[in-house]
């Protein structure tokens, strides 16, 4: 056994103790953990002194590097395209990505999607898009490269090579109960982005019921730390602050939503889907150096779509093919009138994923035509006998403990309080943070104001 | 696999939150740890949970019974005598088991002594007693019980089956950076203290360089939850709070320690040696409801003597035989006259070790003759070229390193500031913290006056 230049322990007690673990310490560490030599029971000491102590900026961007060194970079230069990669912490209806990609792309932007597959009650962006016959996510390091060239939008799978550390470190975190803690996630998510080599990155950091992490305030500090450890890594990025208490559109599925996301590329589709399309397509676009782009535009007069059909076909899918349909459908509705003022982004998609749309473990399948319609949303006239949504399984049998699921999950009042509020919260850069201008003035702000 | 009726990640997170773990999840995680279902890595994240959030009194009462639980206890009922524990935290130059249990055993009262091996700089009790041929650690159960009835006082190797979670545990603690903890320490020393079912137990609880705890707050603090503890777990306990700051008494080592404790059985030895000794035997025996017994007076009259040869006798040793001599000395002299006002425990410890009196790793030999005698202690006079102390060893290879350990390790001033402070500082009952009464008004407490 090679003799190791540093003791573990030394590097634990010295975030135990609140100290920061210099570089070269804390780059061993990691690789020493990749290798082996740190035991787990370290790692999850560690990861717990983290979670009490925290990180500072520059022990995140060390962090960071090091889980990127375990594994390899992509190389994107020589595209011919500027780069620009985005980032959801996931949502319950976040189809974002599929009309994203494609508008993007239809300006000239390479805009790489490397995913994973979803797994609870968040569906995962590779699993909607097989809903699409022929298409497929697995393509080679050269495949990526030549679709980034051809069409400029590639969605696939991200390969075990990006960040391998990062995989071993999450499933450990996950049961040793040090997920919570800004400093990891930030270096876990950035970790897969960064090692992709874009040129620029766009974040959706999420909040509210149906997010990852559910507080306004938290969800900020996690972009903020996301912000900075992009551009302390040399990758100008941008977050937005989006609010995910209530289902994102009007579907909540898998095939569903390809259809909802086809609707936003044909010019039509929810308002809010539309607003975060374009809010994200502006903040890439202006990172590409294109500041004057009207995504709007290219939405209206077919450009996105022809760059979709183009992405879609470079995968093996048939864009033109009819998308797996139901076989049981039960539709719940309205026992009185008002104003819809409320659905629970985390019952709904509990209640979805329960109905086959996601799947528990790594290695179940995703029943496809599974999920939620919502014919009604947030600021909704509803008069009694409407119908509010309908269910959709493979098997009728799925029902009642998806229904069980939506108990109290949505609420009809005799007026609304004040309008929908839109999605998009708040604007984080490397300038700072910075309130939605186009937030209407009467609806209540997560974040305490004065704060900049 | 059988079903767990609980999941760790609830208990760790339960901690980390800094909420108290209810008695059946806590018992049950001790449990599936011990049967490799609860694994390195959460049982890590969990201690270092309680390292930044500390345990309320009856969780750690819980946590300690879960560790006893996991092996046998002993049953000592029967014996027709009272049983006291003595257990030490460590120090050196600590032979006070050696005079203090067949002292206190002279006295009809059965102490039963299960220690473990020395490691490190603080020297083990059945290495000193194995300097004795023919003398044997090892004794089974039935053994045991003979010893204590027939003798009263016993001094072994506490076997496997006593508290073996405990040993896990503190290997695991040992590699993490979570050993310094105050719940965790009390609960392993006690886990099995309480294992072996005495009917009262003293313990001394050493601060200062020498000790395992320097820092007389924290060793404080780790007294008064070893006491609440023992109470709450329904046997008496007593600590007294013990200065380590300079070895005790004139020996540090195996066979020069035996000498030593000899030469107080019969009457004499160095006053510090004798002061603890006799301050623990009259703990001890106050608990075994003997409060006007006379320790002294055995020391004096040979009773206390004839309890050790019979003692080592009832353990195959030879109590007249010749212990074994170095075959390399060196002795260090003194380059100037004055006063001796300082001699850190600590260094003269690991110089010993480097001697070859300790061991590095668990399976490594003693060197029996090894080890340092002091020819002056703290508060003696020195004239320039009088014989400090001096060093033993089986290999004169060892002295440079023993001697470089002792670099400033001493100090000679030109008169003494106050006295040689007793050793005693303090003791802690049921009832709270006081003082030691026999310490001079001149000599600084460690403690704060007036906290109680």
């Amino acid at each position: 056994m090679a003799l190791e230049p540093f003791d573990a322990i030394d590097v634990i007690a010295a975030k135990r103790d609140g100290g920061a673990v210099p570089e070269p310490e804390l780059r061993w560490f990691v690789d020493a953990f990749d290798r082996g030599v740190v035991t787990d029971a370290q790692m999850a000491a560690f990861a717990m002194s983290v979670r009490f102590n925290g990180m500072g900026r520059d022990e995140i961007r060390v962090l960071t590097s090091a889980i990127i060194d375990s594994g390899e970079r992509m190389d994107l230069s020589g595209l011919g395209r500027p780069t620009v990669d985005k980032h959801s912490t996931g949502g319950v209806g976040d189809k974002i990505t599929l009309p994203l990609a494609p508008l993007v792309a239809s300006f000239g932007v390479a805009v790489p999607q490397l995913s994973g597959r979803g797994l609870g009650h968040t569906g995962g962006t590779l699993d909607k898009l097989e809903s699409i016959p022929g298409w497929r996510a697995e393509l080679t390091s050269a495949e990526i490269r030549e679709r980034l060239r051809d069409n400029g939008a590639v969605v696939c799978a991200a390969g075990s090579g990006l960040a391998p550390a990062d995989k071993r470190l999450y499933a450990l975190r996950d049961v040793t109960g040090t997920v919570e803690s800004i400093p990891l996630l930030a270096s876990s998510i950035m970790s897969k982005k960064l090692a992709e080599g874009p040129d620029a990155l766009v974040l959706d950091v999420k909040f509210g019921s149906g997010a990852f992490m559910t507080d306004p305030d938290l969800s900020r500090e996690l972009a903020e730390t996301m912000v900075s450890l992009g551009e302390d890594s040399g990758v100008r990025t941008v977050a937005l602050l989006t609010d995910m208490s209530a289902p994102l559109g009007r579907t909540i599925g898998n095939a569903n939503e390809v259809r909802e996301a086809v609707e936003v590329l044909a010019g039509g589709g929810p308002a809010d889907v539309v607003e975060l399309t374009l809010a994200l397509a502006r903040e890439m676009l202006d990172l590409a150096g294109l500041p004057d782009a009207d995504p709007a535009a290219a939405l209206r007069d077919g450009r996105a779509m022809d760059a979709w059909r183009a992405m879609i076909r470079g995968q093996g899918g048939d864009p033109d093919a009819a998308l797996p349909a139901p076989r049981e459908s039960h539709t719940v509705r309205s026992e009185r009138s008002g104003v819809l003022t409320g659905l629970d982004a985390k019952a709904f998609g509990v209640s979805a994923w329960r109905l086959g749309a996601g799947r528990s473990r790594p290695d179940d399948a995703v029943a496809h035509a599974a999920g939620i319609d919502l014919h009604r949303v947030v600021g909704d006239a509803v008069a009694a006998g409407d119908a509010l949504f309908t269910l959709h399984a493979d098997d009728a049998a799925r029902f009642p403990r998806a229904l069980a699921s939506l108990e109290g999950a949505w609420r009809i009042d005799d007026a609304a309080a004040g309008g929908r509020p839109p999605r998009v919260a708040a604007r984080i850069d490397a300038n700072g943070f910075a309130p939605a201008l186009s937030r209407p003035a009467d609806t209540a702000l997560p974040f305490p104001s004065g704060t900049e």
